[in-house]
């Protein structure tokens, strides 16, 4: 039986070491720190990544989980939230992962490139097991002073929120980089997380035509759900073939907007080839390193008078935006239901190997599965 | 001996065959349409290109010749230039190369893309021989009603203007697309006609620092003479070290934005890898195809959070815009010191030659060369 | 009876004349332009403040109506639609009202102002009656050679795309400036054609709150039916209690954009005192002269850190962009609903007074009603 | 006679109080301050509004002063600058004014509009006497830790930068909302050190046609001095006949751009005046409250299809692109020829008295001046 002073975490130790669960000592609160108890946190491509160690500069052992959802338990002072408001024991929050970003730099005050910051840390990435509980797999979080804390509305329950998970700030910043016009068509490539909400938020933004172009039925099932006007499964449709059908949906021209959200760097050399001249194409997919493609950048960048945006991290208007977005329009498109289980601590190394092997779209870790405190 | 009614224009009759000089009747002028006693015409790399057959759809035979400079010979009716002024025989002018965008079709009207138009012609380059005087190697050009003049003030000499030529609103447009701020440190990877123009145009638009990286002594040294902070001969200077000294030159953050205008693939890979994060990367050099190079879509666009943008053809706000450049800036920078050699139309072949070898920054053509009319 | 190679139209003979219906020979079509046989016109604001002569160089007599949809009845030659697609006999079709924006002038090809192009002429509003049927309240319409003709998808019933109306282009342009932003708050002053048409587009383009503030019982009602989440009454609700709501709404901040739409000069003063700082300002509904506002530079706009932008006219491609929209979302919004009343030609002074009344949000003008064409 | 461990500071008390001068005890450095032995402060028309009352907020006694440079003495561990390098004693810095933007707040973070942040301080405005040696008016000042200071690059001269001043930050923020083309023509309204510093940058941004308008016959030669192609003095024109001057040297249409930096409500409807359709307005002079001026929304906005952007402030990155300038056309436009005359502490009365009646552009604070310190 556990301590009630304690927390139970699934550590991952290392690159391709089975995580376990310990147990840690709830800290001291700092003045303006909060400790969170976990409702849910949620697995994401990025969790598979730092388990194969494709991630530079993670310090192994670590505590899994940056997107998460509690209720908050304890209170070091008064800290606010960002609109200024008292946070509150008993509250219901989430918060920005990334913290640290620092204000300072040239990339934060010139550059305005925050996401591009050296000093930024990432709950449940870049943050050791052995500095504390700064991580969703556990049934405690450590909020450090400073870290963005945000509200959930009452219109938005936890499962919607870890439904979305990660993927919705990503998607919000792809969006935003998207300029996508009323009556563009925008295809996504990739049904995962980020590229079903990228789906349904090219149509929030505007797009009368989404084309969803990905793999594994239960993910375009998704796709269909939510909306998409065109599915298309590459295990289906071969490359040339799926050039022509997006072709032929745009009078021949191709898409005004295509978004990447696949992670195969061979979608990107597909993506140059079926978006429109003078379009854009938002990269936000290639977030480990698979190798080069090939690029003619005549006949794909320049002769297209292409606009090519990479787009790396998310910062807190995305997390607010994406938000207020499940809060008027969770009812419609359900975000919950892109959680294919649920999975207690014990279960981290199953609900990997799940995700890995895309049987699942999104996959939650309920830290308290199989407890009294469930 | 010629005839007053005539014209002689150097022909371009097919890829790789020898120029000749032909004799055309002068045309009966349209309703709105302009004869023009061409004053000089220019030679540019993309004639070098059309000689040897990589532009695709050209009607050889062509006259070429696509940035001219002229005299008002004679009017039809009343044309007036794009500020409503009327057009006066005896007039100093030239004129947007590109005719026919047709401002009717989807890209003219839903994209606002005019470069994109299929139904753009350009002088010297897709109007064939068979048309008429529609290129500037000849002593007359024929303006077609609606024709976009534009009247040359008294400031601009017309060997100033042939001087930056073609390179000058390619690369007002690339410029426009770079959206540097003041303060910012720009490279500009070739130092033609375009990328010499662009780095004059890079330090008028707010950049501190201008680096220009190409080759031939005779071009660098012009790179010098415009201003440019930094001048890397790539024949001394390999990527890696070139690369090393753009970190260095930017506290190790790579150029806030680079000016890709040297036509070699292999530039653009290079270019990606000196941009900094968050940066703006502007591919106009890439006219013709030279094939594929590697691109790590993580490493150079993803995770580098990177603006691409692809720079085709130029409209008449960019022959507007280099040309008030032109008249206020042009005793400092003195395009007309990049002209490396005047030829007749006899000298067609020699100009191509010293064009493609680099032996000249830029030809300029005097359709009246060794004649009474010179 | 009506002779077959006639068109009966209603005429607008000078400020404050009655309308009077006239018969018109049905012209000869020149090469490329297209006979209409108008399904549907519209009576908008525009048409009021043209009764009373408040636009200036009107050249009466007109026949009124510029936002249209008919029936190909007869083609000169071969004219395509702008995607390039031949026209067809039979087939339904609106046009773009603006014609002979000259693609030629300073505002056209430098500033890409197009709606600023001095050459530009509105059908049924700056083509005289006497120039032949250029207006849709008249049984025939003559499309000139050039006019931007848009076939109505058969999604788009032609009730559904009149009760859109001229409001349709107008407030995707407003929208298009407004730049909105997943999760932002809209305020629309105004439940107008255009208000109420602006309220469902920044829906569409990521607004999470939408704030109608207009006048009209049956007005605001349908600011309801399409999603409003907020409407205010001004008839019910004064100035300072209206700015107290958005306010609350907002966190206390204020709107991150509004789009004015009321054509109420004051309405322009209230919208600086409830925008956000640091927020965007659309004016479009300043569409006549109505005289001076007070306005505190300091306090509205400098200190606020404030983006104003006034919107002129549409083009294209906010008519290709509406019909995109109303072909994907016009079961939902049913536009046919602001229809509050059809009229015929000899119903048009009354049709007239009921706009200007606001007995009616859209007035529906069917040239053929009472005949046996209808 | 005075002891090494104070510093001397001109105080002011109240609003229409003289300054009086006196003596603080140097402060002990706490962890990542910064002890700077003042070399240069400056007087600006902000420091006139203070002494008069006119901002809100502001806890009086204050150290003005809140554009200065100096030397480091001494140094609280190691800090470093925004780029990460180290500060070392005796290095010769500025630093930004403005500190404590909080970075967390909703507008720091959503809105991503800092200069609205309500957390944020500004040296010499609102942080009071009581609390340090805050302000430039004093022979040394206390950078508190996080204060974002600017090592100036050897080629800037102290009295250099203190002649471009605070006009220097706000005229870079001032033209980055410009946007300015190349060939632009560009009114700039105030002949201050904002606006002399404007119209610098407006041809350092792509302008070839500068227009300045202002008064005092000593601010207008500097005009004329550092490049201006007209300059209009508003005591010796009306405001018809300068409308009529601009509208002739813009073929009839108006600025381009015009830049409002003289802090006279009229001459805001004076620039809706002389900006032609489709311009860009920016307003960033109306720093105080001066009252209301006419509007007519539909002229002067909506039909003009105006942009118009309000421009509060500046941060870190309007100074670092500020002296990157400096450093690179620092010989070309010399600023520090704006310093009319220098002033020691016990003259900062004389100093806003002359400054106030501009009898100076740009007053210099020397608070060594007749010690054996100076």
């Amino acid at each position: 039986m556990q301590n009630a002073h304690q927390s139970r975490a699934a550590v991952m130790t290392g690159a391709d070491q089975p995580l376990r669960v310990a147990s840690f000592d709830l800290p001291e609160l700092e003045e303006g720190a909060i400790l969170l108890r976990t409702i849910y946190s949620e697995v994401c491509g990025t969790d598979v990544h730092l388990h194969h160690g494709r991630l530079a500069g993670v310090p192994y052992p670590i505590i899994p989980g940056h997107v998460n959802v509690g209720e908050i338990a304890a209170l070091g002072g008064h800290p606010t939230d960002p609109e200024g408001l008292p946070l509150k024991v008993g509250q219901r929050v989430t918060f920005l992962d990334v913290h640290e970003t620092c204000g300072r730099c040239w990339y934060c005050t010139v550059a305005k490139a925050t996401t591009r910051c050296p000093h930024r840390k990432v709950y449940g990435i870049t943050y050791s097991a052995e500095d504390g509980l700064l991580g969703g797999w556990s049934q405690f979080i450590y909020l450090k002073p400073g870290v963005k804390v945000l509200p959930l509305p009452d219109a938005v329950p936890a499962e919607r929120f870890i439904g979305a998970g990660c993927g919705l700030p990503t998607a919000v910043h792809a969006i935003e980089l998207a300029k996508i016009m009323l009556g563009d068509t925008v295809v996504v490539q990739g049904a995962g997380p980020v590229g079903l909400t990228a789906a349904i938020l090219a149509q929030l933004s505007g797009a009368t035509r989404v084309i969803v172009i990905g793999a594994s039925a239960e993910r375009l099932k998704q796709a269909e759900r939510i909306g998409a006007d065109t599915v298309i499964d590459i295990t289906q449709v071969d490359e040339a073939e799926r050039r022509a059908r997006v072709l032929e949906l745009t009078a021949g021209r191709g898409a005004d907007v295509t978004i990447e959200a696949s992670g195969a760097p061979r979608a990107v050399h597909e993506g140059f080839g079926f978006t429109r001249d003078a379009g854009r194409y938002v990269i936000v997919g290639q977030y480990t390193d698979h190798g080069e493609i090939g690029l003619n950048p005549h006949l794909e960048i320049n002769k297209k008078h292409l606009e090519v945006r990479g787009c790396w991290g998310s910062d807190y208007s995305h997390l607010w935006r994406g938000v207020r977005v499940l809060a008027k329009h969770g009812d419609q498109f359900q975000w919950e239901l892109f959680i294919s289980r649920s999975y207690g601590l014990d279960e981290a190394n199953q609900a990997l190997a799940d995700v890995e092997a895309w049987r699942t779209v999104k996959a939650l870790i309920d830290p308290w599965k199989g407890t009294s405190g469930s």
